[in-house]
């Protein structure tokens, strides 16, 4: 980049940061009412403009087109009916949602005569980095919305149209509910020296959730100067242990790792105890087989699995044991116990989501405990690691590190909580 | 610092950190019964052990005589009888404690049938940076051992000798308890190099706790690579609205600027609504007067207190709106409603601790909320900003941070939350 257009672009971003920080301070003292009435007006708007969106869509799809860009691809950037439906719903059933800021919890009574506890309040500004998908424009801002926020948007340079159209329609409902307009902004340009200046503006920015690859996310990252909410890998285990429901164990494994491929909670990695070895790896892996599933394995899994008609058996290297491979291709390996177990899980995994099967309570209560990861779990499908599977409403990403936001984010990760002190006069002796 | 000492000094803190890392995996997994024994076992150390401590510490005090320390620095050094049975008696009543390891809260069933609930764990390593107390060694060693977490600390140079030998205490309940002596290690050099690479190793250390001045504080934050829990400022405002009972304005202000002039929750800034000042100003200030502490007015609230015999009155610059004296001064303004002593405390605060005195429960209500501080109070004072006063059992810093920690931290800020899922073989469809 020239520096004329880094400082133009520095200088809209500035812009932009300190539009955001005074319209989130309105947006934390905004009554809950006007915050639902803008989420309700926006869904209706989602459902009323499509011909506008639809035109704006298409200048991106020709673009794509254009472009060269492969037909998945181009798919993701479709603003069709169904994508619209989805996106109105969900800011209609955010704003059914209890309203997490003001909620005062932990009241206590102290010695002194003080009561003490805690209010979830807004977190400020933040900004949100993605890639192809429009639909992401809607679900950023109706977070940004019902959890007191203001956000600043920077998606695809590819999804430009369709995002300064929904971004349109987003200003025009918090107007419509008396907030203001840049509670959520667009970036409006494509300029990649925006993003430069987004993760590195603290005193309008507090805090980045990047959506995208691990090179985006990684390069965020190392450059912030703010707090990145986000994972990077989602190197998933199951273990089946030594006690275990063999045909608890085959519908579970097979779900986490086939269901679906792509996901950040597919299963990358299994790791079988050497007594269920012989009765599990050849069912699993003739699962694995029917499905064109790659195995890559240590050489006891291997020799178990050697008979299984059509099995793709590779040798595992080092190296897969870290892999996520996002793709039908999963490693296994044998274990001689619980500890060996989570010992691999910690080492090699991504505290992403790992899932323990078996009947015996006390090897699942130190799996649950030792597992250092964002997720554990027991006798269920890692697949479940996703906001709405847990109760969040919605999901903003996906965090690995162990401050603010662990796990699914949804609204409350949004939120901080700051102590509230009611007192009749109390000083202190 | 020249290279070869560096990079021996760095060889030694990757030791620590590696040994640190290998600890907290089995604190984390160390049964409540024995961290609650090692803290008693410190706490009976401590009360048997004066002997040799009254000998290290000598030791320190000597090297600071001769060093010319004043007097109240070579105060802060001493390991008396009484400081010795304060922190033997925290020991206790940390072990007395619930244990916040392990503890699952919100555990609901999902439609799907799975459950799913937060488990709070250990963070896993902290270091600590702290300067001249000893007694600090202790404290931080305490809140680690009951935590489930590893420390690594480092105290100031002054006290090196004195911090050894309750280290070496720390260690021996450990080693009593059968639990890890790497849990907590004190950095035996004082090199300044290693605070650098303290900082700065994140495959080690999760998170660095600094307790000092502000440019220590300042230093460690910009040049860390791992999260930092601190507070740089504290100027705490007191706000006295239109409505206001005058007696309780008048106990409160007094206490919370002069009861101790030192602590971060000390007030520094008084702001006054137009409505009170007439009958509260000359009353505070004549108390202010008598006690010697100097005010910082604006031309309003100088022409209410011209009248207060003996008063200290001065001109007010915009440098004082922002300034933490830790002295017997304060600032003082009149505002001419609530909404401009919310944003007067938001912009010139340091978000620490701010109180509104006032009768009106809408102006508290909209002051809890509106108000960005870690702790926001009605009608108490604002030195009852700490852990103790809070509930919290012990105190290992105070955060002015939205993420993760906020305003006073114990055991639960050395915490964080993992989601557990517990299933009967469910999968995702």
């Amino acid at each position: 980049m020239n520096a004329p257009d880094a400082s133009a672009v520095n200088a809209l971003m500035d812009e932009l940061g300190s539009a955001a920080r005074a319209a989130a301070a309105r947006m934390a003292a905004a009554p809950t009412a006007a915050r639902n009435d803008a989420l309700l007006k926006l869904a209706a708007l989602l459902r009323e403009q499509r011909a506008p969106l639809a035109a704006a869509n298409a200048l991106d799809i020709e673009a794509a087109l254009a472009g060269g860009l492969s037909g998945p691809m181009v798919d993701r950037l479709r603003l069709d009916d169904k994508v619209l439906d989805t996106v109105a719903e969900g800011c209609e059933q955010i704003a059914a949602m209890d309203d997490p800021v003001g909620e005062i919890t932990e009241l206590k009574r102290r010695p002194s005569g003080i009561s003490v506890g805690r209010m979830r309040v807004p977190l400020g500004v933040f900004g949100m980095i993605y890639e192809s998908r429009p639909n992401v424009t809607i679900e950023a801002a109706s977070l940004a919305i019902k959890s007191g926020n203001a956000a600043i948007l920077r998606g695809g340079s590819e999804a430009i149209h369709s995002n300064l159209a929904l971004a349109g329609l987003v200003q025009q409902a918090l107007a419509g509910a008396g907030l203001p307009v840049e509670a959520v902004q667009l970036v409006p340009t494509t300029d990649r020296a925006a993003v430069g200046r987004l993760i590195a503006m603290p005193a309008y920015v507090d805090v980045i959730i990047p959506r995208g690859g691990k090179s985006l996310i990684e390069r965020i990252s190392a450059e912030a100067k703010v707090p990145v909410i986000k994972h990077l890998d989602g190197n998933c285990h199951v273990y089946v242990d030594a006690e275990v429901d063999l045909e608890l164990a085959l519908k579970v494994t097979d779900n986490a790792k086939t269901q679906k491929y792509s996901p950040c909670n597919a299963t990358e990695s299994l790791l079988v105890h050497v007594d269920s070895a012989a009765a599990f790896l050849p069912r699993i892996g003739a699962i694995f087989a029917a499905k064109g599933v790659e195995m890559r394995c240590g050489p006891r899994a291997k020799a178990l699995l050697a008979s299984v008609p059509g099995a793709k058996l590779v040798d595992a290297t080092e190296a897969d044991w870290s892999e996520e491979y996002l793709a039908p291709i999963i490693s296994i390996k044998l274990v001689d116990s619980l500890d060996e177990a989570i010992a691999r899980i910690n080492r090699y995994g991504s505290h992403h989501t790992d899932a323990i099967l078996t009947t015996n309570h006390a090897h699942a209560m130190r799996f649950l405990r030792e597992v250092d990861s964002a997720s554990v779990m027991v006798n269920a499908s890692t697949r479940f690691a996703d906001g709405f599977e847990y109760g969040l409403g919605a999901e903003i990403g996906i965090s690995t590190d162990k401050f603010h936001a662990r796990g699914p984010v949804g609204l409350e990760g949004l939120t901080s909580l700051k102590w509230v002190v009611l007192g009749q006069g109390e000083v202190r002796t």
